[in-house]
C-alpha cells in the first residue's frame, strides 16, 4: 500500500460517468481568466457552440442552434422541459432508470401534466408499445428518452422509437448526457428535435455547463412558456443573439476547458475514434472482469461501452465500501450502483483512460478480490 | 501598441464585477480531477461550507448552513424565490438597478405575486417608506434587497432595512453577491434569513456556483413549495444531509478553486484585509479617474468600493468601444455600463488587483484620452 503522506505523481484515476479524468491540457486551459464581457471570450463562445452543432451533424444554415447553459446536465434538461411544453402540452417519459424518473421529478416539479411508460432496468422501451400510448393518447406533446441510462449502462434504442415519435407528430426530446460525441447519432433518422448533453461527458472537458441542441424555429414558437429565469433556454438563446454573451456569468473556465476538449477530440479523430477507444475500454473491462469472476448486470445486446454495472459479489466477505477504498488505496476510484433491482456498483470507460489504464483497474480488482478474501464473485 | 503576434507573459487584467482576475494559485489549484462521489471531494466540499458560515460571523450550531448550487449567482436567487415563497406569499422587491429588476423578472415567470418598490438608480431605498408600505400591506411575506448593485455600484443600507423587515415579521432575502467577503454583514444586525453570493465574486474564486446563507429550520418548513428540480434549495440540503454529495454532478474543478480561495482570503487577513485593499484600490481609481477629469455616477455618499460607474465624456470623440478597445489593447478590461438613466462604463476594483494594477490602468485612461483627443471629459 503507498505511504499515504507521499503524494501521487497523478490523481487516481476516475472509472465513472463523469466528472472524469481529463487530460492534463484540459485542466491546463483553465490557468486563465477570461472577461465574460470581452470579444475574445465570446468569439470562443460562438466557436464552441458552432463547433457543437458540426459534431452533431447538423448544419446552423438548416437552423440548428448549440445553446450553452450554466449548470450540471441536470440543468439542461430541466431548461428544455421548463421552456419548451406549453401549459397544455403532456409529456411522455420512457424511464428505465434513474434519469428518466428524474425528468419526472422535473415535471412533477413544474405541475406539468406527464405520463410515465416504465420498463424494467435491464429492458429498452418497446417502439410497438410506444406506438400504441402515443396512438391512444392525442395529448400527448412531447415524448422524452434518455439516450444510454447511466443507472446501469444501458443504450435505449433512439433510432428506432425517434421514428414513432415522430409519425405521430410529437416532439422528440434526448438526454444524450453520457453518449453524444462518443455513441453515433443520427439526429434525422432519429427524429431529434431536442437534445441534450454536458461538458464533462464524452467530450472530455470539466463540469460546469450544459448544453442543447435545437432547431431556432422549433425553439423560438415556445415564446412565452418558461416557468423560470435562469432556465429560459429561448432567453438564453436570445442573449447570445443580442451581443454574443451568456445572460448571466458564465462558467468562463470551464468554456476554456471545453474549447481545448474539442480540439483534442478532433485530434483524437473526433467521435468514430473516440467511440473505437470506449468500446476497446469497455471490451477491456469486461474481459477482464469475467476472466475474474464477476458478472455484469445487463444483457449483451443492450450494454453500452459508456458505463458498465457489476452485480455485487454474493460471498459475505464482500462490502462495497471496502471493495471501494481498497480501488482508491491503488489509485482507481470506481461508482457506486444506483440500480434499484440489484446490487450493483458500476465502472466507466470513458473520460482520457486508455486500455492500460483499465488493465491496471482490472488488476486492482484482483488484488482486492484476494486481499478480501473473496470465493464467490457471481450469483 | 503591442505586437499582437506576440502572447503576453499575463492575461488582460479584468476591473468587472466578475468573473475577476484571480491568482495563479487559485487557478492551479483546477489542475486536478476529483471524484463527485469521492469521501476526499465531499470532505472537501463540507469544509468549504462550515467555512462560508464562519466567515458570514455565523454559527452551524445555531443552525445556520451555506448551501451551494451549481450555476452563476442568478441561478441562487432564483433558487431562493423558487424555493422558499408558499403559494399564498407575496414579494416585495426593493429595485434600483438591473438586479433587482431580475429579480421582479424571475417572479413573473413563476407567476409569484410580487410588487416593486423603485428608486431611481443613485437612490438607496428609505427605511421609512419601506415601513409604510409593509404596515399597509400584510400580504407582503418576503423582502428582496440588493446590497450592492452592480448596476451602479451603489451600496443599499441593509442596516437600516433590515430591522424594518423583521419588526414586521417579514422574511428578509438579501443578494449580496457583489459585497459578501468584502463589505461587512451583521446577520444579526441586518435581520438576514436568506443571503447569497457566488464563488467568483469577493472571495476571488472562478465561476460555477453561488451559495445560499440560510437557517436550517426556517428552510426545512418550506418543504413542498419548490417550483423546480435544479433550483430546490431544501432538495439540495437534503443531499448534502443525505451523503454529502452534490444532488447532480457538482463543478469539482470551481469548488477545488473555490477552497484554495478561501485558504488565501485567510492568508491575506480576512474579509477586513481585503475590504482595505479593495478600498485602496477604489480610492485611488477615483482620485486618478477625477485627476483625468472624468465624473463618477453616485453621490460618494451611497458609493461602493467594488465598482465605480463613470459618465460618458461628453466629447463628440468619445465613444466607448474605442475607448475599451484602447484600454483591451493595453492590457486592462473594463466594463460597459448597464444604467438606464445615463450613459456610463463601469470599473470594478475587485479581484486579485492591487493599487499597482489601478495606478496602471489610470494611466492608460490617460493614454487613451490623449490618442482619442478627448478635451472634455466631465459633463
Amino acid at each position: 500500500m503507498p505511504d499515504p503522506t507521499l503524494p501521487s505523481s497523478h490523481d487516481k484515476v476516475l472509472y465513472t460517468p463523469g466528472p472524469l479524468t481529463t487530460s492534463l491540457s484540459v485542466k491546463q486551459a483553465m490557468l486563465h481568466d477570461a472577461g465574460s464581457w470581452h470579444w475574445e471570450f465570446n468569439a470562443l463562445v460562438q466557436s464552441v457552440r458552432d463547433r457543437l452543432v458540426a459534431l452533431a451533424g447538423l448544419e446552423a444554415r438548416q437552423g440548428w442552434e448549440a445553446i450553452l447553459l450554466q449548470g450540471s446536465g441536470t440543468f439542461g434538461v430541466e431548461a428544455v422541459l421548463a421552456s419548451i411544453v406549453p401549459p397544455a402540452g403532456r409529456v411522455l417519459v420512457l424511464a428505465n432508470g434513474a434519469y428518466g424518473e428524474r425528468a419526472v421529478l422535473m415535471l412533477q416539479h413544474h405541475r406539468t401534466p406527464h405520463v410515465v411508460y416504465r420498463t424494467t432496468e435491464d429492458t429498452p422501451p418497446d417502439p410497438t408499445e410506444l406506438d400504441r400510448r402515443l396512438a391512444e393518447d392525442p395529448t400527448i406533446s412531447h415524448v422524452v428518452a434518455i439516450h444510454c441510462e447511466t443507472t446501469t449502462g444501458i443504450l435505449n434504442p433512439i433510432e428506432t422509437l425517434g421514428p414513432v415519435v415522430r409519425r405521430h407528430g410529437r416532439v422528440f426530446i434526448v438526454d444524450a448526457m453520457s453518449s453524444f460525441g462518443a455513441v453515433p447519432i443520427d439526429f434525422a433518422e432519429c427524429g431529434i428535435d431536442y437534445l441534450i448533453s454536458s461538458a464533462n461527458k464524452c467530450i472530455e472537458g470539466v463540469p460546469g455547463f450544459s448544453f442543447v441542441l435545437c432547431r431556432r424555429a422549433d425553439l423560438e414558437a415556445t415564446q412565452g412558456t418558461a416557468r423560470s429565469l435562469s432556465l429560459d433556454l429561448l432567453g438564453q438563446l436570445k442573449g447570445f443573439d443580442k451581443n454574443g454573451q451568456f445572460r448571466y456569468t458564465p462558467p468562463t473556465h470551464s468554456i476554456l476547458a471545453f474549447d481545448q476538449a474539442l480540439k483534442e477530440l478532433a485530434l483524437e479523430g473526433g467521435p468514430a475514434a473516440r467511440a473505437e477507444r470506449y468500446r476497446r475500454n469497455h471490451a477491456t473491462l469486461l474481459a477482464g472482469m469475467t476472466r475474474l469472476g464477476f458478472k455484469s448486470y445487463l444483457p449483451p445486446a443492450v450494454q453500452s461501452y459508456i458505463i458498465t454495472s457489476f452485480i455485487f459479489p454474493p460471498d459475505p466477505q464482500f462490502t462495497f465500501d471496502a471493495f471501494y477504498r481498497r480501488l482508491s488505496d491503488k489509485g482507481h476510484i470506481i461508482y457506486p450502483g444506483k440500480i434499484s433491482q440489484a446490487d450493483t456498483f458500476r465502472i466507466g470507460s470513458i473520460g482520457r483512460i486508455f486500455e492500460s489504464d483499465v488493465r491496471s483497474l482490472v488488476a486492482a480488482v484482483g488484488e482486492a478480490v484476494q486481499e478480501m478474501n473473496l470465493k464467490r464473485l457471481a450469483p
